[in-house]
């Protein structure tokens, strides 16, 4: 039994930070990098591949619309072939550098609006396919049944320990109350039944299945480090390996 | 006897187009590609990279200042391990792309206020240096004489058969009359002696020698482009042979 | 009987123009001008605001999404009190400009994807209209049946010469073939008859009410000018007086 | 005896923040917010003019140069023309969004590299007094000595407490030690002499004048907050009026 833990690092920009990158570092196995389109400015990209390369980590492009005034958050009906230059264009800026300080792009994760996008567009996700394809054939980090698979990249399922699921296995809409767990212990507890029995227990109580390699935490928060710690050690301590899938 | 032909392509953004990328593509043997900062969307750059490569012309990674409103034409103190970062981000994104579709990145040239910058700042030149060196060692294409000799990187050489010379060998001021040359047979003359006998006459009639593989043309207005003809048709009439020098 | 025409000006960038201002001010009697988030820059700004100042034409602002990459016409999902905030901004500071220069803004008109967008979207439509209210009321350009209508700012409706229309009245893709006229004699007929009678001929050769107080005019292409200045003339000929609405 | 505190305020964007405004504006009598160009987002900029309202704090607009990725720091060679149009577009934007919170823009500070080139730099300076006149007679908030003084704006001197003074009243550079003073007591003390006797102690134990109307404290971290608390409660303890001077 083993599961990877990834998580979005990297997302400052300039003189802004966000999130505690080096705390998070000593807690995941796989970094998705932001790669400069909704934040990430190269000297920050930079920093991060070297912790990451520093730590055993992996490096994944977490690739993006460009928006930096929304984060990456508004969701853009940007061309297909647009897009894929654009994917292609983060996607290799971030593994020139990360080589350039030892380390490799191993995977990609979309990032924010385009992450949910690519779960239903097809037409989006063909471009975010094929960049990847354009580029090396690389794993793309994403949800069990979006859009991106059968187009021919590899595709590794993720889950969140820490939002509800609907008994169809999908997640609950971060609108809808109770989408969000925060009690460390409920967290920690789902991320091992996840990681061991592939299931999670929805909000009416069913039991739906939830086959993934990796599991996503977050860091832009001081709770939610402590959350990550807590999903990390209680993996361990029910004897599952937290390790990169990359 | 044997000369490059550089010049900058790719410079549209978006909606935005600038000087014909096509009708230069058909004179020079190397094309300074921009990379995002100054110039260049990802799929202009896509499409300069997929001409090219057709063509058979050398691509460059033309790097510049973060600075689109200014086209990287205004100066910029920035600090160098953020201009090293920022030089590797744009040459990892172009060249990334560019395999994509066959071709490579095979040198490096700066743009703009930055090409004069490093010129005589040290700290800025060994800046594009690291960042090369980081990536791979490829060449920069620069003036003789340019801070950026020196530094662990090679450099060719490059001149402007379109621009007046000092008797010391540099380059006229523009903001001088004078100072930019508009006549073909003029300018071409001036072409075949500087590859032939690396020789031009300064504004004060002395020879001044220039020792260069590539000569840069431009190609952002419509006599630009017959410039450029009138150039390589004098150079091939004269025996030196038009050739890539990466 | 008066007609105002109006067309998009300004959409330069930097380094980079877009379109024939100067051509096209001694056609229109109300200018869109860029504000800065799809295309122009404080100095294009300044310069269409003085341009159009000299010539008694009117200034409206040409707000758009936050997207100088994709020229304002990518749709994007901005929250209504993000966009709200972006609409007044642009509004400020070309207004703030063509006051300093002796005119000032009298109309908003949304931009690309914007404007499709808030044809139908009342949440987008209704920030608009409330950034404008913020700023002082001014009347927004628009189509008929616009979602815009009816939210507290004054409209006034515009109606397109060269575009097909389907017999409800809206305009044909343009992804369908014949969805845009090209020939200046048929155009100008168009704009006249829309003008004096407040007619147009559909597809199905049914005719077609368009009650319009302006006829939005193209100048991105040379022909486009021309095509402008054959509606211009043949409204003036056939007695139309052509004027600004604001 | 009065004096006016200002800070740097709204400067996030987008997804980031950068200080704590909240506090910081229950301290200072004039907030000079971001503009947008090295940082502040519209909705941000919204925020923060709101907040101001409500406390009766002075709104200025604190004005940059275009550079997000280096938050304004890096000087940058902008020609005049251009300087002066972006300085006006940022002026005028943020008065927009002050007056439809019901305040207004009563004083420019620039921001950064901008201020400090200003201090030197006549053209740039000329270029930032233009454009503050083109949008109305404003003050600006600046160093005594700048080459802002002169051009036809009025200027309001300001002082640094917690910075270290050179005999000739000039501040001590960033890189020496011991330039910037971190006891609050101290600060405070300094604070107090400057704004009852405008004398400064310089590093060599000379007394200098520095005739200012305003000191400038910092709250972008949270040890700054309680020096600029301290600054605050000592003026006050000593019969000084804490009042805006716009």
């Amino acid at each position: 039994m083993r599961i990877d833990l990834n998580a979005d690092l990297g997302e400052g920009f300039g003189a802004w930070t966000l999130g505690d990158d080096d705390a998070l570092l000593e807690i995941v196995t796989s970094a998705n990098v932001a790669c400069g389109f909704h934040a990430g400015d190269p000297l920050t990209i930079r920093r991060v591949c070297e912790a990451a390369v520093a730590r055993g980590v992996a490096i994944g492009a977490q690739v993006s619309y460009r928006d930096l005034a929304g984060f990456g958050r508004r969701e853009m009906d940007v061309p297909a072939e647009e897009l894929r230059a654009e994917i292609l264009y983060q996607l290799a800026a971030v593994d020139g550098i990360a080589r350039a300080v030892g380390g490799r792009v191993t995977y990609v994760k979309p990032h924010g609006a385009l992450y949910n996008r690519v779960i239903w567009d097809a037409v989006q996700a063909r471009a975010v396919v094929e960049a990847v394809t354009d580029y090396g054939p690389l794993p793309v980090l994403t949800l069990p049944g979006s859009a991106v698979h059968g187009l021919g990249a590899p595709t590794v399922a993720e889950c969140f320990a820490d939002r509800a699921y609907t008994p169809e296995g999908a997640l609950v809409s971060r609108r809808e109350p109770g989408s969000v767990l925060h009690d460390p212990g409920e967290v920690a507890a789902r991320a091992v039944r996840m990681a061991r029995e592939g299931v999670v227990t929805a909000v009416d109580g069913s039991q739906v299945r939830v086959e993934a390699r990796s599991i996503c935490v977050h860091g832009d928060t001081p709770g939610a480090v402590g959350l990550a710690r807590a999903v990390r050690d209680a993996l361990t301590g029910a004897g599952v390996a937290v390790e990169a899938f990359a």
